[in-house]
């Protein structure tokens, strides 16, 4: 029982600024009816997630237009240890239609992927939910969270 | 532009022994029309994967009754090297109602939060999407596939 953890709630801007560090995360959006999700690398610029992808693919099928609302994780969970964080923004996507802010963002989130990642993607974080697993014994500021 | 990757698509074998190998993921799920994602902890049993979850969680409202289409991610990507995989099941969730089936995989699954986790997950894998980042001059065996 003494590997059990608890999910300690963390605040906001504690979210964001994990969010930010890590260079990638998984974007979750609806294909043809059904959950997809995707690993991505980001940027965090402004107080928006930015991604890159394919005109052609689902992402940009799904958020085109008028934008869709995704979900985008990022983690850092140790298997071993059974700690680390989680943090899940919830919002708007929209692509970036104009010229200079496009390539403003192009310049901040390099493609890891070798293809033509023509569309950029903002994601606005409306919902922002990230959680710490830590040790029943471990002290943090925060109150324990009903998983 | 050398450390830009392709994608090499995986065999459907050697994207669920990667899955089974690994001992966590993101479950992917429709809550209230949004998109939804939660990591959790799993196992591979007998071509199903199995997680665990509280009665009262979202994930158990999404599912609950005749079933859901979920997906379920797996991966492990270094962001220094730009290198790794990554796996997408998508398929059918089903709670395990049998007790006796439920008991065979609470004893596989152990919760690693410390709640209630008193629903058992079978997911049928339908679909299974499977890839390596690789450097572009590097030889695999299966062919480069468009993102």
């Amino acid at each position: 029982m003494d590997d059990r953890r608890l999910l300690r709630e963390l605040p906001r801007d504690e979210a964001l600024r994990l969010l930010a560090e890590a260079r990638m995360g998984r974007v979750v959006f609806t294909q043809r009816a059904l959950p997809a999700i995707r690993p991505v690398n980001h940027a965090f610029v402004d107080g928006h997630l930015i991604i890159r992808t394919n005109l052609g693919s689902a992402l940009a099928s799904a958020v085109g237009g008028p934008g869709s609302v995704v979900a985008y994780e990022a983690d850092a969970i140790d298997a071993d240890t059974r700690t680390g964080w989680s943090v899940v923004v919830t919002g708007m996507a929209r692509l970036v239609p104009d010229p200079v802010e496009k390539s403003r963002y192009e310049g901040l989130v390099e493609p890891w992927i070798d293809n033509s990642a023509d569309c950029v993607l903002r994601i606005h974080p409306d919902i922002v939910n990230g959680y710490r697993l830590v040790a029943a014994g471990e002290t943090m500021p925060a109150g324990p969270v009903a998983a």
